[in-house]
């Protein structure tokens, strides 16, 4: 996500250690005593401005919910949205997604959401994309075993590629939405920023959940 | 397919046995003395009025097609447009797709054909539907090792269908197309009747190509 450098953003992150985490490192094996419960624990890589996080914080006390980015104005974004909701079930994290098996513990995470993530249209760059083999192989060693990951995009060059992708690597497929606004899934739907914006312009979502077996 | 009864369809089908095939499991185990020459063999399930399997045999005198139809009337249909096309490595046959491996002898298929299948929207109707695990079983048996299957739809729910059920059945996927006709892949697409009308009305024609292990 493109975002203006904010001059605040890092003077903001810097003063809240208590929902910001800069070195996730330091924290793997340990991620329970950031929270107020020992529940089961969610991760979105690539939460953007948090929209989608917070509000599945909200709507599920009994979960724990990780949110990361890379970019640091963009998790300073998110950040500053969280505050106000003093949600004791929500932690960010500004670090990269490609890193997640040192931050994370083996089989510590019970379920993953990449949401609109960047489609790296050009072939050669395939290997940036966050469903491409050797990102799943990290996603496979931090989630529980049958552990699922649910993909939302409106892009449809990145969804044909994740669901080859994610077969070829071996998951079992639990559902495929071609557009998930207009079906049953909508229900308990949680937005995110990209998801309302492209939805508004009346482009299909599709969604993919999948398991490792 | 509905079509309206058709005085002529069975006296035509009884007439030209050396193209219509009435009773296919005669022929279990050989197919080849049916064709001119000995070269790949190739089945679509549900040809239609045969638009696709026709144009296939044209565009590749190196492979021997089979075009499979239950409904009588749509089978003469296909056989009327084939006839005067005088097809070395064409033969059509009348009879039902859930009996194939009555029919072919068990890893004698190079490579299977879907388009357009029957989408039976209903819950209730699922074991119908021509991707359901059954008939995946029966393609299984009769497809050599690693025999690909082709699907084109337009329906979104079946479609949606195909990709869990195919998936789930450990089937590999070879490529995932969400708008075949503005795709690299259409160069070398032969279109279906229904393909036909279905892309002129503007809607998305989908794809996939997957294979057994
Ligand atoms: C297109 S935005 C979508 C944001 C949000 N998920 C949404 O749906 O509105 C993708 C986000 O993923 C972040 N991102 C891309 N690669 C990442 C990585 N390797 N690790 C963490 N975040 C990443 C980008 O910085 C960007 O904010
Ligand atoms: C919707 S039409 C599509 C025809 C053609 N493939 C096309 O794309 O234009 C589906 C066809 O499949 C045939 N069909 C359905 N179930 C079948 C089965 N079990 N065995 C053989 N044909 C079947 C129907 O009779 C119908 O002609």
């Amino acid at each position: 996500m493109r975002v203006k450098h904010k001059k605040w953003a890092e003077p903001l992150m810097h003063d809240h250690p208590e929902m910001m985490v800069m070195d996730p490192a330091q924290l793997k094996g340990e991620w329970n005593k950031r929270f107020e419960k020992e529940q089961p624990l969610q991760l979105e890589v690539g939460m953007g401005k948090g929209q989608f996080i917070i509000g599945m914080a909200k709507a599920h006390p009994e979960i724990n919910f990780i949110g990361l980015e890379v970019e640091h104005t963009v998790a300073a974004i998110a950040l500053k949205k969280a505050l106000p909701e003093k949600l004791p079930n929500l932690q960010l994290v500004c670090a990269d997604g490609a890193d997640l098996t040192d931050f994370f513990a083996p089989h510590s995470i019970d379920r993953m959401y990449l949401n609109f993530s960047d489609p790296w249209p050009k072939k050669r760059h395939a290997k940036r994309r966050l469903t491409y083999h050797t990102f799943l192989s990290g996603y496979q060693t931090i989630l529980k075993a049958h552990g699922a990951i649910e993909l939302k995009t409106d892009n449809m060059g990145f969804f044909e590629f994740s669901l080859v992708s994610m077969n070829n690597f071996g998951m079992q497929f639990d559902g495929v939405w071609l557009d998930l606004h207009h079906s049953d899934e909508a229900k308990q739907n949680v937005e995110t920023e990209y998801e309302h914006k492209f939805s508004e312009l009346g482009q299909p979502i599709y969604k993919l959940t999948a398991h490792f077996n």
